[in-house]
């Protein structure tokens, strides 16, 4: 196998008037934001399935894309040589994480000893090259949705021996990320939902699902792994309905079951929108709630419905994302993954810099458009201003639960004409469009 | 005034194949339906505003409805008129129930003690022809969204006043409720969310929503009402984003502030699919929360963006929902309101009755068939099946708990193949139609 | 191989109240309606691609479902032992017809004249079995969108080598469709359109498509071809923005290059409401434009953005589809081709026939019930007297077009108040509830 | 009445840095771009409604806004203050243009003589108002879908009387529109579609409202207007179904009648996005059919399913329109018309001043990017090399029509491997983020 990734050159920053598609015009790693460098603010991670495993194929055609190590037959020799091009490239990209599925590392073998083992000789190239290249392990999952026998699900599935096969996928792949020093597991249920209630028991189905996650914080515990464990919430896609649906989905789910202590959520900017929300409300749901764990870096064409998982461009989105991230101080264990895979008809190896190259740029711009706001404190003095009311008065007794209907009413109905105070919202806007155009 | 309901022939029902748009074909309120007629099954009920207030308008056009009492000058005077007309409509056409916002049945006044007063010389007629005949309030509510002031607002307004004014107005709507012997008290929050995060402290305002919701399930004790405290889910509009998207979005705020042993949920059809969710979604994941309290019973059009808020006449839709109220064995207190309006071509006194007959038909309908599904078992023996894999062996142990992902992985590393069986989809659909057109 | 397809009953018509989910419930052949056989009526088509060639696999899992002819290496045996299964099952369901992309049928080669020799094989088996069964084509088709050479459009490329091409290969397709009597010719531009206009050359990308066409229509007189050509819309899916966006689209583009006596639409539900159309709005457009040609029968989930093309079994659908096809006195050669799949879990071969069985009969009783709505007039007689103010006085000035502004003007000056009617949407749902439900 | 726009400062173009909500920060009036003003490129206007009629109201909520002039009980009058008052602020603005519909200006009356009289009234102090100030009318429109009598229609309803209502109303909108100068005038068919098709004559509506338009055609020739006849497309709302969907339902209606040489469209961005398509392909859909005459300059929620007609603040929106308005060297008679409205929290007259600044400001460097980009030609390099195949060889002889199937096919035949070149989607989106944040 050529490695075709050792022919390109280290990306670099070369400012924002650089006319080079394979350098960095934003992104500028060693650049300080507010006392910490961009690089340790945006902890950039490359999708191990997007990039050294998808071809670009679609629901309406094959695969565009080609990788060298396509041409080796073994599955477990071309394995590790897509590690070693992966590496290659995540080097000449600068990304410091990566996330993978276990089959996105390693073939699947016929049985599930053959599976793991496939896994253990491909975490040993893995852990090496890490070593070799200081990339770390962003987050590790098990992929319970690609093989037929997920079809139904996987802990929701109506067969109670594909519950146990998925038990000993995810046992397994919490140990290599383990292993591999990752610093989060994460969960999406692909097929954790269902095609048509006629043929369902959610009731079950959400019981298994939490019994299955119960075991998996348990057997966290028992190999003391310290990752966070994450869960990924999307609403369908590929199936009707999935449970996890949204953030607020998946809290109501973990608060009943007692489970919101150990989990937080993966917030991925497509499965936003695809369930109504914008990007940042879901973050900033998920940060009011102590939910806030990591980020899938996309973005979706709201034009249509389905997951087109693109590279983030808009710089309106990271700006706003990046925002929500700096008022959470940060993601703590979590990063940006780029879940995200180029258009099908990008289908030139360097393509896949390009994509990533201008994902990272648009996050650090982002990232320095938001720090600026922050710094200025001008969105946040306007929403102080506008709450006033509850800090003193009435409304600080409403804060302090110190008065109830009765007393509430006999103060509106001694009450003069309120006045309201307007919303301002498009000179929010354009103040935004200020922090974005002259930043 | 005249009186124009007055002329109306009472309501009949006369079987499938009357060609009288003005008789019921399949609402016979007397059969009996597993053992409760139907009247008992559904407890139909009248929505106050869109049949008694809304004239037609809508954001392009003026009213095209006008009302007999519409020529009265005095408001209150017009209002104890309106309930007048309203009781006639109801007797004419068998609804057993009504609901009504606050501000349906009495004018605002220019202060809290006039609007109060208002509220009690309209709530005294209201009583006296309630006790003649015998139609009762299945819920009241306040009608926060419509007035200016709350633009912002009610509960999570950024102006305590507002707060203030909107506790003494659902104090108020309590009292009348229970007054009348509404059997559930609902909010519904349109203006509970916000038209951009850029001037919104979302957790301040989470925050005073619960407090709000606290203070009312503090009153509702001290005064002793007896109903249902009901939320309303609707994702959006007027606002952009609303707190209460789905029942799931209410479910994980209610945990959150413990509110949840108090509240249910008030399910419609079309806000849960502005949601993205099936409304027969909606029923099944409230009842299996054991949150399912009342039903908005209207349709959508699903190829339209906004609340349409149709007549129910898609029989997959009632049949649907049927099932589930009947598996929820019934709505307790809660009952199938009509929060539904003819559209605006359809402006004619008598297409009010319209209407309603189409929507009750088509409910009573989906009884008979949802019905006959619950005798037959068909689709829940096939359920059964389906998922009997968790009734002994290895499927016991995961819902008992006497597993983990050691013993499970134990377990799959000696499995043989894992035998899926087909979802049949096609088949039941195929059954569905079945029992559609031919019962 | 075992043509496990031999094991099948013939499905059989047994009656509505069948509970043997492989007999049909409504579809019964040899039924007149109306002067005609429900056969000839409905003209139904198996799709060879979703029935004998796709396996389930969607973007995040494998296939599902494994055909038995899947043994065979050599990929002409393969597909000729594909034909004996198809039209195996085809007999055993009783589709009187097929359709097929050149690719379902024979694989691609390594060169075009390859791939000609290998249509050329399997076309004298399919000849073959043809006359053997009397199953006929009701249409041939190019698949010019799964090869990735594709991946910019066919007749779009900006590659004039793929434009040459395409036009091989729907030379080709041609040929073989006329030489097994297929009585249509589709056109579906699956990638004929864009991802980004920032590299999109319109103007030259819609006149090429033109050329294209008139190649076409070139060549079908050439080889004397009598079948009729059609345009399938879509609006998007695989790209972001597909020129057959809807039958509008469609028309528009054909009368700018005067092509539109040469062609006719496919119409597929799913692509209508993926358009933001009802299936009837679509049908009806093509109707009175007289561009009604065929149709392909499926449905989609309104809830979800992506053609999930499922077999159609909602009876309001297929009633109303059949209503537009009656009134357009039948489709002419035309007829209806199930575009349409069982779902993913729905992975055995007689599931396969499940979803037929399910889609003949809901669009066999949607015919039974739409010829009862025509003969009794119900729903035209409405309309009639709705528009009749256009049959006489100053409606008949307008419609003749005898009067203009001025005269208009000069007698609106004049009109006393003006007497709008109710639309009866609510009586027109009902009644056709009655219809449905009484049938 | 105290005409409060008097107070406010003329609104001042401070620079991309200014604090200054009631200043511009890019829109510099006299500042040349590419030869031309901006104020010449972008012809900015402001629509009568939303600026000095619409209160806030919405389908849920009452107005919030009170305008001075409200305090008038006589309409005439009232209508005359509003005329004050809206050239005041449109000189404070620095708006060069207004639109109008019919009712905005003046009351319609109870007889059309009436409605005449009253428009005849204002028109004088509107015409006196546009002396003094300079501000000139770019279109004209007669509303025809806010009264009740239009509740089916204008020219497609059902009642020929509404017909002739409607041209007696467009009669004198065209006249008033030329004796103001007014450059364009505009169709908007709010109502001219239908709610359900079981009561629609659709084929008889359609060819009403081109017998509507040809009798346009001849008023205007027959007046001596010089204006161009504008249709603004829009899919649903206030109706279900619209005829005028998008921009190519338009193109195909126009051509089916033999008016497309009479007509050319209006577009508006959020109708663009409610029918499916982005703003930029409307744009250039019309502009290489040449029809692009004219703009609605707002923006739609895409997360939103109603027409939310919000100022334009997106400066990838704006940026994109007016590279397709550059690109048709400009509108023409047309312009920038704000069909956009504040959120209705922001109630103070000042809002109104915010929401256009805002707009003006995001259009403005709209334009000097999309300037910067036509400048460089780098997209158009870019678009050009990737179909330079057309311009030799056998793409020639396709785009000269100098081949067919049998000479393509010959060269297929004999072609050997073919080579697609990438879409670089990825590398072009990074581009255009240069574009946007650099300059």
């Amino acid at each position: 196998m050529e490695n075709v990734f050792e022919k390109f050159e280290k990306v670099k920053y070369e400012g924002p008037d650089s006319n080079n598609p394979l350098a960095f015009k934003y992104y500028n790693p060693e650049e300080e934001i507010a006392g910490k460098t961009m690089e340790d603010h945006l902890k950039f991670s490359v999708a191990y399935w997007h990039t050294f495993s998808a071809t670009g194929d679609d629901p309406f055609g094959a695969g565009t894309r080609v990788y060298p190590w396509a041409e080796i037959s073994d599955p477990v020799e071309r394995a590790k040589a897509k590690a070693e091009g992966a590496f290659t490239f995540m080097e000449k990209l600068g990304a410091p994480y990566f996330c993978f599925h276990d089959r996105d590392i390693a073939p699947e073998g016929s049985t599930v000893k053959e599976s793991y083992a496939n896994l253990d000789a491909v975490v040993e190239v893995i852990e090496e090259k890490m070593s070799e290249t200081g990339i770390k392990l962003l987050w590790g999952t098990a992929n319970m949705f690609t093989h037929p026998r997920f079809m139904n699900g996987a802990a929701t599935s109506p067969n109670a021996d594909i519950f146990a096969f998925a038990a000993a996928q995810v046992k397994k792949a919490m140990e290599i990320t383990q292993k591999l020093g990752g610093e989060n597991y994460v969960f999406w249920g692909g097929r954790e939902g269902y095609e048509t209630l006629l043929n369902t028991n959610m009731a079950l189905e959400q019981d298994n699902l939490a019994r299955f996650l119960e075991m998996a914080v348990d057997y966290k515990e028992k190999i003391g792994f310290k990752g966070q464990l994450l869960i990924e919430p999307k609403p369908k896609e590929p199936t009707k309905h999935q449970y996890d649906f949204d953030v607020a989905n998946v809290v109501a789910f973990l608060r009943k079951y007692n489970l919101d202590k150990h989990f937080k959520v993966n917030i991925e900017a497509n499965h936003a929108t695809l369930a109504g929300h914008t990007f940042e409300h879901e973050l900033h749901y998920a940060r009011i709630n102590d939910m806030l764990g990591s980020v899938d870096a996309n973005q979706g064409d709201l034009l249509l419905g389905w997951d087109t998982d693109q590279f983030p461009t808009n710089i309106y989105v990271t700006t706003l994302a990046m925002y929500e991230i700096l008022k959470n101080d940060g993601l703590g264990s979590g990063g940006l993954n780029f879940d995200a895979k180029v258009r099908r008809p990008s289908f030139e190896m360097k393509d896949l810099l390009h994509g990533h190259i201008a994902g990272m740029d648009t996050f650090a711009k982002g990232l320095k458009i938001a720090s600026k706001m922050l710094a200025d404190n001008y969105f946040e003095d306007f929403i102080d201003e506008r709450y006033s009311s509850y800090k003193e008065g009435i409304g600080a007794k409403i804060v302090k639960q110190e008065i109830g209907f009765d007393g509430l009413a006999d103060y509106a109905l001694e009450m003069g004409s309120i006045k309201n105070s307007s919303g301002r919202q498009e000179v929010l806007e354009a103040k935004l469009n200020q922090y974005i155009l002259n930043n």
